[in-house]
């Protein structure tokens, strides 16, 4: 049983609600908006600004610093022939298809997975059975279809619900088969929409004032690691394994973006390229550090079979398994899962879901989504996928740049092998224009051939070789212009193209995730409607300390201003508000900004210098002189302790003047 | 006498040591170097991508914390109609010429510049003269043409010299009178070039899958700010002033750009917008803090008179005499002053220059540049522009949103003025259908108009107005359908849109200025090459500390972790180099990195726990326990001591070890 939305307090998730508070504060909000807006495009206000900053922040510390991956930032704009050659150009696309009465444009899974679970809904319906809305995908299903009472067969019912659990793994022309064998018309005309066709993802543009070089936006970062590999690999020395890192802008011309910051056309990536040997099972040193971590999957099989059962298992036995394929694989996974807690994410809404082969990246051999429960279901935020060593392979072989390491052996190799040498004085003039093809061919042979032709060389003093396009296709060589010989040979470096292990973070699906997981709303003492409250860890709370005047009395300022600056010099964010708003409101304020800790100057601040610390979750105070209350501030900002820690150090606060401004 | 392109220490700048330097230690690198590059597209590896979050780092601090500034973080992506109405569309273009015969594409003002530079070295070179490199500037000249050695009229040489010392003030007409009056021909082929015909620099794209909303990269990232001003002004409680902050990537479609990092087609912006009253001379409330600063400044005047002469003034001074136009933009340009000196620009290679009236941009009432000099001449890293009131205005006047300030009067304005009401019941059976334009005809009349139409009405009991497009184009209206009377009007809320002052950083080449502004050479004991140094400020260094163990030997490996998990407890950067390198080396490859400190773990160290310290610059050491090592780091890493300081308080160092190694 997967978990339903609710907020951080187990209440119902009032979407609405929460949609309004976070539009009022400014976390984001509809680019272009006094235009009308366009689909996909979203702005961050101060405090979205500041909670992506700090996840950012967090990002690098946990990962680049952890492990001194080397940062780069490369370009957006991207020529032709290299997305070309990474298969972007070809293979990234979507299905979309068009109804063809009101000409609108629908992805295919999306249309196909609507109108099923529209049906399945009517039959509910009709059985008088409860709705419990299924978890979807909001990646695919845009648009709730309306659901007519009708009822369905069983069975029908059964094959609904396995194609839904597998949507993922159809491609375009297994959707149109869908949509014809289950005559699923759009529910807004009544007609069926288009056979899929592919529509690529990529953003195109021209550079340069001639335009007659095609450029794309590019749809991740990643392929700028692999094209700065060599150089990159010399800058660490030749020391393997590696990784490198990359934070910025990539650009996806989704179909028709419609589930907020969930799937947008413009986002902030986060991605690791770790380049690691693929021999001996690409281990990874650290990998005891995590292997005793629980993390819940949902693998392949399971969801094949048309289920979506997750198991727990820590992830140590999960590569010993071969569940998930390799210790470093399972390494950043685990690694994953810890960066997600560290932020904030609720720990009962994350599993780690395989992909199925149909679903998978044109470029992945293996990938594991870490998916986290929102309102809208289960939404992927990183994906964390095994590349093996495709992209390096793909573009070495387009530019002839060497891709690749190559490691002084230790002991040399010593190899026994039939080896061919060519006479070249008696060869050429043999074949003239064919020299060049029959050497190809001889080349081409394997050990096994060779062997034979060695024996038959020795034995009539020619061989017989079959050479495509040549004369009559076969063609003898004398034993004056070839050699065939078992030798030994001795390999003192050995070269290899390093595999990749990819962790892909989609930075905004992340943070919206974070804002729901963070939510929750309290009661209010004097019986207006609840307030919402987004409890952040403080390492991601967008401001860190409110710091408020009992009045906008001048009196107050210079505390106010030093307070601020003492703060500041230790690296926590603070504001001031000295609004005429009472404090209780100014308070309710920055519960809504998700500011952990509040500090209030009064009066008697200015007899003795003693200010009142307020905790966001508890809304429980204390008083104390500045510099105690500041060194709590430190210590609960950076973790070292928790507010009960502090409630038993600090003598605890409940003045009248509070009381009164908490109303 | 403006200097010329000196390291640090005041050598002459090797231009190719240093970037054969950058390129060793990959500072950046151009994009798709594998694929043959693609010009104005750049990668930073690992230390540019340090250096650059740390430019950006202070400048947070230094704008957005110290005032409190709202950042926001806006897509890139831009629909058509957006940028339109801003004047991009229309107006955001340069100047572009062919040559008829080879078909390059060069930009017109590089052109005339070059050619021009070129006879006047001709002239220098015929007499005798020696050639001083005219500190020419990097954004406009591309290729230095061949010069031949004729010699000029004097009248022609000052002629030259007048039309250089303007350039920036011609439009793509006056250019290509400049090249048949000069008879400018491209020195490649002897041609003259075609007209100059505008290009606009905006990369187009279209978004979505239908392919028709036209789009566009965004050049600036001031557009998003303004649309979302009355939202940030919500956000803001109303209060003016308030500026907000952008840090993100523009893009422009520069023609052909050749001047590595100072012309790229896709950079890195910081961006301000400081909304102000534009009532009451746009007084700003910290100016007094920074009015005694001195800058050295170039009006508009001096370079209209074909002169570049600078003069030294306190922003106080030149804001009083209105060679500053108002306290705001004196302000923020005395903050960029700071900032630049505070991340490590070399003072003396810094200057305000105002554009001239045909240079500024199609929205800036007044613009000042920071330009920093290098071995490319002065060149614009930060603009500095008083845009009026004009992006809120047409974003406004084309939306109808609200981009305005209201006001609740102090003391409410009494107005006493004609006003006409007009009798709707009589008025519209008059007029039909031509009723709303009558009605527009009479709200545009003016107060003096009003008037005489209110003595005409009461003597005639009727008005002749002037009406075009309706009857003859004169109507007459009667008494008993309007009424025109001199009242009184109280208006509590004044409502003003707010003029921008907008501080501007590209962040790509205030970084190439700061690398050519700390580099130098040292000269190195065994008489090789000259060895290159960065000498970054600690705030922006890519590393702080690089730590260095005696040997590879694994007895160091403790000492090397809990060193460097200490320095990052303190936020301070630390890079192990424990490669078979001697000492030296790694030392000397850091110097290049620009590492400013350096701990050296040896042999002692695991007896009594002491560590050397090196000081990169004077490569000076200190010896003392890791305690007093970290104290001394932590406060040479924040700036409140100096070597100085640090030499005066622990050990001098000048140990064997140390000596042999840095050989």
């Amino acid at each position: 049983m997967a978990p339903s939305a609710t907020t951080l307090k187990g209440q119902p998730l009032d979407k609405v609600l929460l949609e309004a508070m976070l539009k009022r504060r400014l976390f984001y909000t509809p680019s272009f908006e006094i235009y009308g807006g366009v689909a996909g495009l979203y702005d961050y206000g101060p405090p979205g600004c500041a909670l992506q900053a700090n996840i950012i922040d967090q990002w690098r510390k946990h990962f680049i610093l952890e492990e001194d991956m080397l940062e780069v930032d490369c370009t957006v704009l991207t020529p032709h022939e290299v997305l070309k050659t990474s298969g972007h150009v070809d293979k990234f696309a979507d299905w979309m298809c068009k109804d063809p009465k009101n000409g609108e444009i629908m992805r295919a899974d999306h249309f196909v997975e609507a109108v099923l679970e529209a049906r399945l809904r009517g039959d509910k319906e009709a059985r008088g059975q409860a709705i419990v809305e299924k978890e979807a995908d909001p990646k695919k299903k845009k648009k709730k279809a309306k659901s007519e009472a009708v009822k369905l067969d069983d069975a029908v019912v059964t094959e609904y619900e396995e194609v839904l659990a597998k949507i993922d793994n159809y491609d375009g022309p297994e959707l149109g088969q869908l949509i014809k064998k289950y005559e699923l018309k759009n529910p807004e005309t009544g007609v069926l929409p288009s056979d899929p066709v592919a529509f690529n993802l990529m953003f195109q543009t021209s550079i340069g004032p001639s335009s007659n070089l095609a450029g794309y936006l590019r749809p991740e970062t990643a392929q700028g690691q692999f094209l700065n590999f060599a150089k990159l690999l010399e800058f660490n020395q030749s020391g393997m394994p590696f990784a490198s890192a990359s934070i910025g802008k990539s650009y996806r011309n989704e179909i028709s973006p419609r589930a907020g910051l969930l799937r947008v056309r413009e986002f902030l990536m986060a991605e690791i390229e770790h380049f690691v040997d693929p021999e001996g099972g690409k281990k990874h040193p650290r990998f005891t550090e995590v292997e005793d971590i629980e993390l819940v999957l949902l693998d392949r099989d399971t969801q094949l079979s048309g289920k979506t059962a997750t198991k727990s298992i820590k992830i140590g036995e999960a590569v010993k398994t071969k569940l998930v394929d390799n210790e470093t694989l399972g390494y950043f996974i685990a690694r994953i899962h810890l960066f997600m807690i560290k932020i904030g994410v609720d720990v009962s809404k994350m599993r780690f879901r395989q992909h199925m082969a149909n679903e998978m990246a044109h470029y992945a051999a293996d990938c594991w989504d870490c998916e986290l429960l929102t309102s809208s279901g289960w939404v992927e935020c990183v994906g964390c996928a095994d590349r093996s060593a495709y992209d390096l392979s793909v573009h070495a072989k387009k530019t002839g740049a060497p891709l690749l390491v190559r490691q002084q052996r230790e002991v040399p190799l010593v190899i026994e092998e039939w080896q061919i040498d060519v006479e070249k004085k008696k060869f050429g003039p043999l074949f003239k224009k064919d020299a060049r093809t029959v050497e190809g061919a001889l080349e081409a042979t394997t050990q096994e051939q060779r062997e034979k032709l060695a024996k038959e060389l020795s034995d009539n003093g020619k061989i017989t070789l079959d050479v495509a396009g040549v004369g009559n296709g076969q063609v003898e060589i004398t034993k004056d212009s070839i050699k065939i010989e078992f030798r030994k040979r001795t390999e003192n470096v050995r070269e290899f193209t390093p595999n990749v292990i990819e962790p892909s973070f989609g930075i905004g699906r992340t943070l919206y995730a974070l804002l729901e997981h963070n939510f929750w709303t309290r009661a209010s003492d004097g019986g207006d409607e609840a307030r919402g409250v987004l409890s952040f860890p403080p390492i991601v709370a967008p401001t860190k300390v409110l710091i408020v005047p009992l009045s906008s009395n001048v009196q107050f300022k210079p505390n106010l201003k030093k307070l601020s600056q003492r703060l500041r010099g230790l690296g926590i964010s603070s504001r001031v508000d000295d609004s005429s708003a009472s404090i209780g409101k100014r308070y309710s304020r920055n519960d809504e900004l998700g500011t952990p800790f509040g500090i209030t100057v009064d009066f008697q601040t200015l007899q003795d210098q003693t200010l009142t610390l307020r905790d966001r979750d508890s809304t429980r105070q204390v008083r104390a002189e500045e510099d105690k209350i500041v060194d709590a501030i430190k210590s609960l900002a950076d973790g070292s302790k928790t507010w009960v820690d502090i409630e038993a150090e600090l003598p605890k606060f409940e003045g009248q003047e509070i009381e009164v401004a908490e109303r």
